[in-house]
């Protein structure tokens, strides 16, 4: 894309033109000075819209949910803003393409922006991909922005990272519960559900949430459990009830402030890092194979070739 | 662990106690100047036995396959060193400790060494952490490592970074080919391997996959399509004679040598990375915060931020 093309890209995105929109969100995948000039631009119009996190483990429903939540935002006349991040390979599952297609209708709905992001290989960087993905949703003035993601690895600390509120999914199937509290999803949940509540179990699954967040230290979000039924639109509008409900807690707590603070410092970090090494690999790019050569032949070990190389580029860094 | 602690660990270490192995690995898994002082005691030690790597979708078999190789090669008489690698949650499977329960036998036997690595939350860092642990495997004379892992996300590549020979395995199950196809495992495979090949189809995959194979550009090393059936202890002995073959390969062709070249490239780059930023940090931490508060506040982007912090560090750091 030449610059000229970007700055007409940036102004049929000001007008609201979702062609732009999906443009500039593969500009801000793609990264480099490009995707740093289009966020430049665009952070003057972020609204602080809500942005919530949907995650959970595989085959809980979370895209039925996250359907039933976009068509009650829809009629409560709401633009809305999803991002559906597949970080899993082709081996676990990641059913994001099907899922797309089911939303059918939705994806038509001029007041609805859909992106499916493919994080593959990327896991890394998966948080602050979606983070600016978002930013661009934001910025195009969708006013709910959701962001959905199975909790496989560490996905959850990354949707906790991108988003206000996180909405956990389980349903009463084989251990979810269990499960949930091993893989760490429970300290991430600001809000728990249940779906698929017309199965058995639920009830059940219900008390044990409970009980497990009882044994917690007190603190001044008590993170409800709901239950649902996605697929009929049952539980929908409790939900948005208790997001609502979050999103004053954290305005008037003032966590809504300390947790933009901290994504704005994971991202300025993250940026910081990359940047730092850019510079640090053009240095010593050249010095690199030698010390490497050594290391193989067991004459130093990658540590002590990583301190020699270290200290060449801070002398010379000026 | 103190000091004396540690020396005293070594020293059991080189005298073969087992004990004193479990320690060190520890050490080395946990990091830090600690870990730094274990490597660069036991790179002297460094024997370049054969580093084989097994990956695949998860339910081929790999443990079992892993399990029959080192029967295959404890007949042989050679020490052996497995390193079993799980990068995913609980949610997506991942029966290692199961699987190392089911070795049983091998476990009390002398010439074994078995070591499971969870790596939830240090995905970037699996390839580094496997190969230390590999490095402490193979200073303590086991003759011939394995790292096993499940090749989801890019563990194949983290696997192939850790390794000399890779052994992708597949099952005559469905999909399994398409899936590796799309998933880059075929990319990283040495040889490939179509484990339960009693069950329908196999004949068909091996097919598949020998044109898949044909459709390359030319190569030195052209991959074999194996089958065996682990559980059986069938076709293992053809499997270890093609890894020889292929490490026969790469010492006349040179690549052994580049491949370990490269691997202490990326080593070396890695602990750079993470040492310059420890010392970016120390630096800039305190000035951090103020930056995130502008960036929260929409005044600046994440990436002006960092320009200007990566200017103050590297302004002063000397």
């Amino acid at each position: 894309m030449l610059e000229t093309d970007l700055d007409r890209t940036l102004e049929a995105f000001f007008t609201g033109q979702r062609r732009a929109a999906a443009r500039l969100i593969s500009v801000v995948e793609n990264g480099g000075p490009r995707a740093e000039d289009v966020l430049h631009q665009l952070y003057p119009r972020l609204t602080g819209a809500p942005r919530l996190g949907i995650t959970g483990p595989p085959g809980v429903g979370k895209s039925t949910l996250v359907d039933a939540l976009v068509r009650y935002h829809r009629k409560h006349d709401r633009r809305v803003g999803v991002v559906a991040v597949d970080p899993t390979s082709p081996f676990t599952g990641g059913a994001v393409l099907g899922d797309r297609v089911r939303m059918g209708d939705l994806t038509t709905d001029p007041g609805v922006f859909i992106r499916s992001m493919a994080t593959r290989g990327s896991l890394g960087g998966l948080a602050r991909a979606t983070k600016e993905v978002v930013d661009v949703l934001e910025a195009f003035g969708q006013q709910m922005l959701i962001v959905e993601t199975v909790g496989v690895g560490q996905t959850e600390m990354d949707v906790a990272q991108a988003t206000d509120s996180v909405v956990v999914v389980l349903s009463p199937e084989s251990g979810d519960a269990i499960q949930a509290m091993k893989a760490g999803l429970m300290e991430v949940a600001d809000i728990l559900v249940v779906n698929k509540a017309d199965r058995p179990g639920a009830g059940q699954m219900v008390r044990t949430l409970e009980a497990d967040l009882a044994m917690r230290p007190h603190s001044e979000w008590s993170v409800p459990v709901l239950v649902t039924v996605a697929s009929k639109g049952e539980g929908i509008a409790e939900l948005c009830a208790a997001v609502d409900e979050h999103r004053v807690h954290l305005e008037q707590s003032g966590d809504l402030a300390d947790r933009r603070r901290r994504r704005a410092q994971t991202e300025i970090t993250a940026v910081l890092r990359d940047r730092l090494w850019q510079r640090a690999h053009a240095r010593l790019a050249d010095e690199i194979p030698a010390w490497a050569e050594r290391v193989a032949a067991g004459q130093e070990t990658p540590y002590t070739a990583a301190r020699s190389l270290m200290a060449a580029f801070l002398e010379d860094s000026e």
